[in-house]
């Protein structure tokens, strides 16, 4: 992760996951207050007030918090355990960087970069990588470093292992895949946990699996989507984080259908990629909490 | 179907079904103005102009419509032999008779009669038949008479036979599943092919079969949906009519999703009923032309 | 207001506006925490976290509510000082107590009357007052006083007089105005501050006044909408709390508009009753914070 | 315009607009027949079908067109005189050639380049003009031609002599107006009738003028919009091609409407360029027929 100085230095998010019951909210925000940390914005969700799971997600400006944060850090340890949280403190100094992967449709990696460009997606792109050398150009014009990685289902495992060593060469946080046609395997999943983000070109769970528009077209819906999620091992089954769809006609044949399916995949990814980046996403079992 | 005699004795609507090629247009826009019909609206569809099918609705005014209509279909026999035309003629003073069946929940039916009520829904509605006595304060207020048939599927051929007979009693042109939670055997849907408008509570092709929000909520998507589609065999497989969609959260739990569903349920059954009334709809395979 | 006991009795909501500062979160949660109250829902907003507007609404739960609920309520008196609060607690087992007004046009009307049958509009409707007779039967046969108060503009005193007496005699707490085509005076809106509840039929700010969709119509738009909102001295000008719109084209006459904006006037009166009642609403200076 | 030989060269698009009479469709659909011409897609209005004016837009295949094409219009002047016709032909393999104007802001010029890229807009871009230099390289990248032609209200004159100057020897049939923040005179505007093409950051006739996000925000509303339009010399009053909202709420900042509403003027302008380009839309008074 890159550092900054921008302002951002005193500001952090905590986000705690633990088992519902009273005084969470209360023992939180005193830990906070105690260390003049002010509470910027706060979302919280129980899945039952009674013997459910409580979730939340706390941003919160505090004065000197770079010389504070491993003491606060330290203290919370105890409060912690005491409430059995699974927690983690983000500080928006430190910003994520993220991989991209791409293979020959540009649009998704487009609109990241325009995103990017126009300083509306809180990541470094430290890299991308593709199967094809479509996306070389506007790449690397961007000062981005761009790997051509040839692919194919015979030499997955060689493939896998160079993308693994540039990503932890580049210090990856997050792996977009915007648009990659290739499946991962169990092994590069896992590695990523809860941290590679897909879209699939469907109103998921219908359509899962290949040639989605095609297959819309065949059914002849009147509405087609798209869907971001966490990437399992499971094909499409991943926790979603957004979907949404547009109306077509029975006027629209397939290629049509692609061409307006690929409008609704440029901003349901950027949704998902942007929400992830602000800590607003938390997955729980197969779904998603998303703190909007 | 019943006479009215309320101005629109003079306006029919055609619709032609073919195989494309040039002059189709022509000769209905010759035939129709030698018997100086004005054409009031016109929409049309081709598969592909080269060997594909044609599609046209045309609707039209024609002064002494009711005199001269027997000639006009008789002259346009010759025309339909030519081009091979599949065809209907439609008399706007004819009304289709609507039967709606309905099961415990009633808020498709409710949405119904109250279209009805403001004249927004262009049928007579014959009849209803329900296997629960739930609407039927409602449907007498309105006077329009109710059958409280019970239903299960052990007792399924004698229910679906006196079903048939009150239809026939009622000269019944359409049949409206407005949340039917009975299985139709393949004889009865024969008896109406293309005739009868399901409401499904779920977004097709996704969550097909029964608890459609229950299976939403697990699967943790973010929009939920609703369809109207003819009835086939295949359950949930016949062609589809409308679709539409609300956005949900992580909040809703599926009794939530069940209430946001029923809106949306409402708002696309009325839909397909409206464009079915109003003869623009086309089956063409497993699909719908939809003219709009 | 009624009592009830339907398991609610042990729920509140406690509402919060006051100068932003450190520690409000802390010592809200605090003092809920040290009556054993359980925090069920929490949402929060500042307009700037230096020297801004804090405002937030926690629904908690809290065994013995009824017993403790003065103690409490004593108790937050100092809190509130302290931190120059305005605040409210609401108790869920007091149903809010609503009066709908409405003229000849009852689509409204019957939207809420119907989510209310559902079980989906926690209030208790207290009487519906008209200047027409129109609604008189859908709303008695539900049991509900129903007043015929003819009004116009030359007997607006007195007729005011009338229904501030009845809201009275019926303890209204809220009032509905589900297409009331009367103008109401300074004096009657000052009765009921950020208690009366509007629909108007387009988007505003555009077409203020009267006849929105003979404008819409005239100036061609590709949409048209509906916007719920509080009701001040200044006409259409109110705090906005919920607007949705439609799409249109050239086809639709100014007729047809209506019928669309009368399904849009539904859905959205609904939505802003709702989070009125749910207490969702915040009015600040001629805005509103709705926390969803 | 350019001429192509990519397989249009035998597709035509008529545009007619006349008083409403039987037999209109008739005279049309057999004068193409005569020729040979298939008629591929045909959409049609009327105002009124007494006394009211009829509006058609027919694209037809027809081989040989380049030949018979000369032969057809002439034939075709004896029916447009009969029927008192207002028309145009359209040759799919003569683009029209656009010019975008720009300022400082580039995301709908963005936009545009995009979809052009991808073959999604049926134009030549001949040039682009601007009275900033930010958009250059984007635009010098793909071979447009670009000028650099400062702008402010005292030179006005000589600024729009220029670019009509400009745009004269670059042949330019549709001018694109993509966040270009500066006024056109009368002159200019005439120049151009019917062929400038504006996006506008609100929802029209909301927020007229300048500031419409921060005035947006000042009213508290709860959707945002963008409005595409031909311009006329009365300010953001000219015909309405095509509007869209998004939704926003009480913690959007005019900044964040801002950045909110660029998407909607995005996706809102292309769609309004491409129908202009695809001659879908007829001017009528000060609204505008669009058949999609």
């Amino acid at each position: 992760m890159g550092n900054l100085s921008n302002g951002l230095e005193n500001r952090a998010r905590l986000l705690v996951k633990c088992p519902d019951k009273p005084g969470i909210v209360s023992v939180l925000s005193s830990f906070l207050h105690s260390h003049n940390a002010n509470i910027i914005e706060s979302s919280q969700f129980s899945t039952d007030p009674v013997n459910g799971t409580f979730f939340i997600r706390i941003e919160y400006h505090c004065d000197y918090l770079q010389e504070k944060a491993a003491d606060m850090e330290l203290e919370f340890k105890g409060i912690a355990k005491n409430y059995q949280m699974d927690y983690h403190f983000y500080y928006l100094n430190i910003r994520q960087r993220s991989a991209i992967f791409v293979s020959k449709e540009t649009h998704c990696l487009l609109e990241l970069l325009w995103e990017w460009q126009n300083g509306d997606l809180d990541t470094d792109i430290a890299l991308v990588i593709s199967n094809h050398e479509t996306a070389s150009p506007m790449v690397e014009a961007l000062g981005i470093p761009f790997f051509y990685i040839p692919a194919n289902k015979d030499i997955r495992k060689q493939v896998e292992e160079e993308q693994i060593r540039l990503m932890e060469k580049y210090k990856v946080d997050v792996l977009i895949l915007a648009r990659y046609m290739q499946i991962l395997t169990p092994d590069f999943v896992n590695h990523f946990k809860n941290r590679i983000i897909n879209i699939h070109h469907s109103f998921l769970p219908a359509f899962i699996g290949a040639g989605p528009y095609e297959r819309a077209f065949a059914r002849g819906v009147k509405l087609i989507g798209a869907t971001s999620h966490y990437v399992t091992n499971d094909l499409d089954e991943g926790p979603i984080i957004e979907q949404d769809v547009e109306r077509v006609d029975h006027r629209d044949n397939a290629a049509q259908l692609k061409k307006i399916g690929a409008k609704i995949e440029r901003r349901v990814l950027v949704k998902a990629v942007k929400w992830h980046l602000e800590n607003r996403i938390i997955v729980e079992g197969n779904k998603t909490i998303v703190f909007h």
